[in-house]
């Protein structure tokens, strides 16, 4: 599918209220627990989505919009959730979530960007030139990458549970040997 | 994590308000493409849970329940949405699926299953003896499993967009060669 800024919108915006029906209330025995060393719990899953409101996507967006001289990106650090996060409860992640992407989603509508904006390119520190509208078709994919990975997380808790039928969810992933 | 009934329910209870706000509203650019031939739209992932609210949980803890002489399951029907979806919306199905899953989960509760009826089993048609306990975990991880697979289908729509980005979004998927 072709990139319009309108499609984007309608997943960008509803992204929120997704993790708010995926988590909001559950206790911390399913949003806790992660996949391994280096792996995301559902909580930290938000987290992630967090520092991206902060860091990641407008920021970005801005230096693309700009036109600088340098317009090199800052790398951005995949796992500063554990740090921001701790001692947040799932709930004020949840909230802090909603406000940042609302704020951000009004900001992107107000630079009104066309055709000529969307081409611009900034430069990603490791992958090199990419546009505006790469930026923007990421965000999307990255915002539903961390639904997916936020679902697969709280269904391995069950990896056990489900006996024989694990070999029919593959979300479940192979068994260990 | 060790199943338990009450655990359990916290997933099997959102599960509908998770579909809403992942698919609500969206327009069929999003919601119809599959993933090739025999794969699941976000549309067909909605079809198959109705089906499974239908065909599939409630009926076989029946059959557990019962402890007749032949406790041996239906095979479900993996691919039966195709035809029961046919000419309705997301919106009908996002209600229908609502609707059963609570009555579902109204029965189940007043089941009140403890201990000894959790250890019960049925015989399911390929993969043999399985307890309710299982049953009602797979019922879990399945939904889940959906989740992600509907996340899945989504962010597959800009797989090409994404440009670059491809290479750090594993749900996007290899790129064929």
């Amino acid at each position: 599918m072709e990139f319009q800024l309108a499609r984007a919108l309608e997943i960008l915006e509803r992204t929120p209220a997704t993790f708010r029906a995926l988590l909001a209330g559950l206790p911390e025995d399913w949003t806790s627990p992660n996949e391994g060393p280096d792996t995301f719990s559902a909580f930290d899953n938000l987290g992630h989505l967090i520092h991206g409101e902060r860091a990641d996507w407008i920021p970005r967006a801005r230096i693309i919009l700009a036109q600088g001289t340098n317009r090199r990106f800052e790398p951005f650090d995949r796992f500063a959730q554990y740090r921001e996060s701790q001692g947040k409860s799932v709930a004020a992640l949840l909230d802090e979530f909603g406000r940042l992407r609302a704020a951000n989603l009004t900001t992107l509508r107000g630079w009104q960007v066309g055709e000529r904006e969307l081409a611009l390119e900034g430069e990603h520190p490791a992958l090199g030139p990419v546009t505006l509208r790469q930026l923007l078709a990421t965000w999307v994919a990255h915002d539903l990458g961390h639904v997916a990975q936020t679902a697969r997380v709280l269904a391995r808790q069950y990896r056990e549970a489900v006996g024989p039928w694990r070999e029919y969810l593959p979300v479940l992933g192979r068994p260990t040997a």
